[in-house]
């Protein structure tokens, strides 16, 4: 049989120290179950890559080399696991083991040519980490490239999985690291930095705002605790998240049944991909909802959006309280980075919170995107894959960047300017709010209505009404009074 | 000065008997710090009600009664908290107790007429229930409507908050209510429902699909595992978005530092407030965020948005599989609840299932407008409120309505076709799968295409292949055997 | 056969005067094709709508008015083209025509209580229709309600019409109508508002503003000439969203092929509903697209969605302007409509400029629903169609309206504040753009710089700097000079 | 005066014929407003876009190549007109027109790094445009690069223009040329391609298919049909977005006045650009409009969101009608283009219509982020240029080419499967329709029961039930009578 002959081809079985790369020109057949293709003489890559190339090659948007990376660990999670039970040969196992490291390392990044914009199971990006693991592996043993053998994509990388449960399994990988390797600690560093703001700006008195108009003061530091304290919870809804891109699809195979994996197959290889990437994945209790939706993606996309929710409220605040120089609400001074405009000299701009404030819209956008391609599952299968992990990773990766630059390049460097702050903190008739308690809220209200009409100081008009003595006014009205105990407030 | 007056002008201390309702037609004086204002006068409401009403008639779109509903138990707590530390008189205390529990209980909710569309911050609905309150107090103590005495809407109903602090409070408490009493238990019966069949329908084997295309077999009762599944995942993502909405902004009044209020009012109003509804609410830990942004209705409404991401990929599958009855795939029966077209006689539609894919869409577009709203605070107020709560309760009403109309007139009666699920089940080439591991896959590949395209049978064309001889093929592909092992599958 | 019977039973041909109303009480048997019903004695409707009622009370959600009142043109014009073709009785058209003008008067509202979330065809809705008009017919004619005799909800009323093909003819009859009705004319209003403040304040020079930073000077009535033109070209657009909408389906029954309507029936109800309505409907050139798609109903919302997108920044922008009193912008002083704080005493907000945000949001998330649901059509429906429908009418709903009392309540009454309008022109340092073809921008950089470094004036600055001399600043820095002509600017 | 000397050190004042390309290595000192700053020294670029590649590196996500051709145009076109208007010396123009002309070709595309996320405005991509532009002009006239003379970036380059009038210029000329020469062409050739099909499949009669249940027949020409009808009707919408996008905001400069650029100029440089382009530009008619908002965009970027849902339905059901091969609807046979699966051999799938669905899901996704971001200006600029512009670019790039594959590798090669598509058309119960006229519409549809309920065909159930006699059911339900008149259907 077929199956044999593969087998007798195998020539060389031990591993030979090969630099990576194919030092050839021109192109190489490569062959598949539809037949022979043309690859280029120097790639790993083989005929499903190949086909794929030519039929989705739309626009520019390439599979992150993130979810290759991921799948590294898969392909070499599942031949330990294969090796180990005796189903696949150990020097087989060892080349597929050495190809599936330097996929980790990203050393054959250049082999992962395919487009986002293709099947949606990612069978092609599968098939072509499968291709490229084997002819590395074939070129490590000796063999011949293309040949499929001694190691074969289907037969041996890809035993015991189907892309329909080891693609949502790199997935889950790449965007775990993703998130606990750049956002949240993007996100820390950024809240220690505007958490070392609000300590050191913990009494300076300000104004407070609501509807955009002077309310009553608080302290600089308090407002920024409540930017540090949006950061902070974002960051655990982030966290929470994780536990559902810890369950693995593997070992569901074709449609979950876990057909031609053998028993146990999918909580052993969980358990080795836990091992080699140090996070706690688990096998998914259930292999159907696995692999017939991607629930769980577009519940870490949504804890994403929450972070972008909850950052662009601060670069809003921001540059509002930055607005001026001269005709702004000027209270805050952001580090001058570069000229502001080709035309009027000498202008500044909040550009940091403007970046911010576009990525955050921008992740808004990808989490519809999300959502929407989330709920298009069919059957066994949502084959909506390419473009739940493109836009993750990549809203991911643009909203941890930003809040670097932000955090680097102007929240560190802002400073207050303490006398617009002062200014607005004793003009603001909202400190009649104190009084209210005293001599009741319409009374109050006449105060300040008054002041507001005549152009009068609060103090000037409370006097006027005759319904609070100086004493008490200068007792009750004292803005360090009304901001209540640091970061708890109330 | 002015409040000892309205002090002296309260001349009864003790509720007398009074059901709801006002015995009088025409309209009413009510004042406020902007003058007089005529309402109805067989409304308890006062004279803000009565401008918003005026200024805001946009649209049907009400304030939720779920909101004043909430309110009532901030206004209760509130009264509880404020007479124990002897800030409000133990009578003004019990008269407002008194009607706040009328409000919760729903008697007044005649009374509580606003738009959604009005100010961002709720102030006019929290001034509706001050009003309200105030009014029915008065009332309930022999007073008169309208004197905003013995009972002042801002200095008694409103002590210690304001609606900066209240209005989320609300949220959060109307929120929580509509998840825990409304969603969960009706997504609980759903998930039970398909349970109930995923049991009945272990063992019947059907062929599977991925990319619409025929696949390897696997059960009903797997496949009906999977959407339980599903819908469980997205409870439990509900479940946990509680823990953001169980922190209370209370206390923070107008900016967050609890200005007019005394010392440990957040912690007190949130501790009764908890043992009155007998959930956990507690005092938020950064009052700054807590009204300064909208988060945790956010990431709360992001939940609810997973709920319809998964229900929709549910009630797709079941509308698809129910196609025909002749020209579909016609593997399930669903209930015949009416007859679906006016023109084709004896038409039968999966209208439930359009129901809830339609429910579905609408959550998923208001979550977009929850998301966005969210991230439109300033300073220290997120000004969205009205749009966030109204929102998040109508797609939280809805769904969950959804789901026991799908449950009880579709999923409960769905039955099998038998017939179409074994024949389909003989006809799959995907079988061919089973062979894989035993002759490789690319003469499986071969075997599969020949079988496609002479319209052969699968053994047929294994047979004719020589790959494999008639006892292995019977032996190894057996749908049966191919299906794994219950709900785990893998 | 069957259908002479129903002929027969027909006892009267004459229309008797009678107003609306059943006097009955307890229930009425009506019977579809599933068998018999239980209706209410004093409504119209029949078997099916009752059906529908129990199965999909979800929500508070009704199918809006409107779309039955365009139903009733609908109706009315088929039964004029029936009878005019000869295909059905003069005298049977000319009850279902009293009645169906009963329904487009809005006479009959009360007898559609169907729910938004039903078949996704609206054939409930359309049965509601067939049904509450066939028995006022029969009433009318002194028949026996519930007997289907002498007017049949299907073979009469229904006549050449599938819902199919009915329903989105409804859909496009009512969105024009809230078009043209409704939103263009509220949004005339509004810009005509606009322009007339525009107009007053042409003259007054202010500083612009960019990335929220200070910039170079506009006038008040070029800022507001900007707001006008926003709108207006807003509306240019939902006027071309207008010609998607006059394509209508009807003709095209239950799959677009016009089965059981004969020929012309298409086109010559078409002109019958122009010729109704006044408005330049025309059937559809292709049937297909016109009923397995929405198409034109999702542009018509991208066209309400940019009206969205436009009003969110005026709103915006008239918010910032004002905000203040005192330590804000200050720039724009709006109408104090109502108290804006329950805490604060004397706190004004811009609560129709909040509420207009709010609106908008809110229709871009409905745009998001409306896009997504068209985007879900099947072969030859989309079956979205109520929420499609629902969607729209709100959200045109909503958004005229609140421009009507943005306009009443905040644009008509606002007015300047001059005071800090003259402040802040001569503050700004932008102004040193005037100088820039003169000294070049790197010298006109310099004294930017060096002003906002040490806090001179621009001119203090700009002459001891040496770049230029006192004439030559006072002639080229003067800030009326600098605003260009009028609303054209450039 | 400083300017003067920069005049003075103008050495060379002709064109040195050389090609693209900087023989230099290390760094290069550059300078601005804020001082100096090291670039590569084989780098057209200066100071600022410097200072905005280290400021701004986010993400992998570049500012798309066709602004920058665009950006030549416009920078050609104000040399054109300032050198008439005799405010630039005409060899300076001279010089500039030939960088820009090499801007325009995509000669100095590497000269071009910076992001996406950069200041709202775009105007450190304006500045990269005015410095590459500067340096390689000033490389032509023989002088040294960096040294801002002969030609100076700001005041040469940049002359009578702001980023904020030039960049949304050059965002309306990229986009007008995206959608004429990408979009719409290959819109016009998919439906073209579906077209053809729908002609040679006119006559084949299938069953129609509503709510996804077997309807009444009609051809799968006339199915086809309405696919090419949505395309069509889409591009229709396209191409009135151009209006919009006609209308040009240079000449406002900084805030729409047109300050610093004479009278007369953003008319002559609208009129110079539709002449170098060829596309009908005319100058906006309020500027304040075209520079505070992105409506045009938002609006043109809706149309593309209503290709997009065209396009979504008709790729859902192309490959819902090839499902199978033989447990599916089965009707299309669609090209086999690669292997599907790694694991069931012989699998293949509609690889190019799951494609398709996630490019529309995609542009859904990403007209989302631009209607959120269009409503997010203040004031005189809305500060979302970037963010709009690069989803614009994008999903007209991605939707454009996807259009073309699923034509070439989908749509030419399907084929009809015609003993599935006949069987169908005869099981199809609901033929009963034709019956209705005649026998009325309540005993077609106890025919209809009856035969589903039984399995009998329909014609075995009408005659049973006595209501026609067989010549009538013979000469009444023939499916290719029941089709209606070609594309028109009815």
């Amino acid at each position: 049989m077929a199956r044999e002959e593969t087998k007798d081809s195998a020539t060389h079985e031990t591993i030979e120290e090969m630099p990576v790369g194919i030092d050839a020109t021109g192109h190489r057949k490569e062959f598949d179950s539809m037949g022979d293709v043309e690859v280029p003489a120097d790639r790993y890559w083989g005929a499903q890559t190949q086909r794929s190339l030519q039929h989705f090659s739309i626009g520019d948007d390439h599979m992150p080399a993130a979810v290759y990376h991921a799948y590294g660990y898969v392909k070499k999670a599942a031949a330990l696991v294969n090796a180990r039970a005796g189903r696949l040969e150990q020097w087989r196992a060892d080349a597929i083991i050495a190809a599936a490291d330097e996929v980790i390392a990203g050393k054959l990044d250049d082999h992962f040519p395919l487009y986002v914009w293709q099947t949606g199971s990612g069978t092609q990006s599968n098939m072509n980490v499968n291709e490229v693991i084997a002819n590395r592996a074939i070129q490590l043993l000796g063999g011949t490239l293309g040949s499929q053998t001694p190691i074969h994509p289907n037969d041996h990388v890809n035993m015991g999985q189907s892309s329909n449960d080891s693609f949502p399994t790199a997935m889950h990988i790449a965007t775990v690291f993703a998130l606990t390797e750049h956002l949240l600690p993007a996100l820390d560093r950024f809240a220690t930095a505007i958490e070392a703001k609000a300590n050191q700006w913990m009494d300076v008195v300000k104004t407070g705002r609501t509807h955009l108009q002077d309310a009553v003061p608080l302290t600089v530091g308090q407002e920024w605790s409540g930017y540090a304290a949006q950061v902070r919870d974002a960051m655990e809804n982030v966290h929470r998240s994780l536990d559902g891109l810890y369950r693995l699809a593997c070992g569901g195979t074709a449609v979950g049944t876990g057909l031609n994996a053998p028993e146990g197959f999918s909580a052993d290889i969980a358990k080795v991909i836990a091992d080699l990437t140090d996070e706690p994945f688990v096998t998914a209790p259930n292999k159907f909802a696995a692999q017939g939706s991607l629930d769980a993606m577009v519940a870490a996309m949504a804890a994403v959006r929450g972070v972008a929710v909850a950052l662009m409220k601060v670069a809003n605040d921001m540059r509002w309280l930055a607005s001026g120089p001269r005709c702004g609400l000027g209270e805050l001074l952001l580090p001058q980075n570069e000229p502001g405009s080709s035309i009027m000299p000498g202008k500044v701009n909040p550009t940091q919170c403007e970046a911010m404030v576009m990525v955050c819209i921008q992740v808004m956008g990808e989490d519809n995107a999300v959502g929407f391609a989330g709920s298009q599952g069919n059957f066994e299968l949502n084959a909506m894959r390419p473009i739940i992990i493109n836009n993750a990773l990549h809203s991911i990766r643009i909203i941890g960047d930003v809040c670097d630059k932000m955090r680097t390049y102007s929240i560190e460097g802002t400073e207050l300017n303490r006398s617009r702050i002062d200014a607005a903190v004793g003009d603001s008739l909202m400190l009649v709010t104190a009084l209210a308690p005293v001599i009741g809220y319409n009374a109050a209200a006449q105060i300040a209505e008054t002041a507001n009409a005549d152009g009068s100081t609060l103090k000037e008009a409370a006097l006027k009404s005759g319904a609070v003595d100086e004493k008490t006014f200068d007792d009750v009205v004292d803005p360090r009074k009304l901001v209540g105990d640091g970061v708890q407030g109330a």
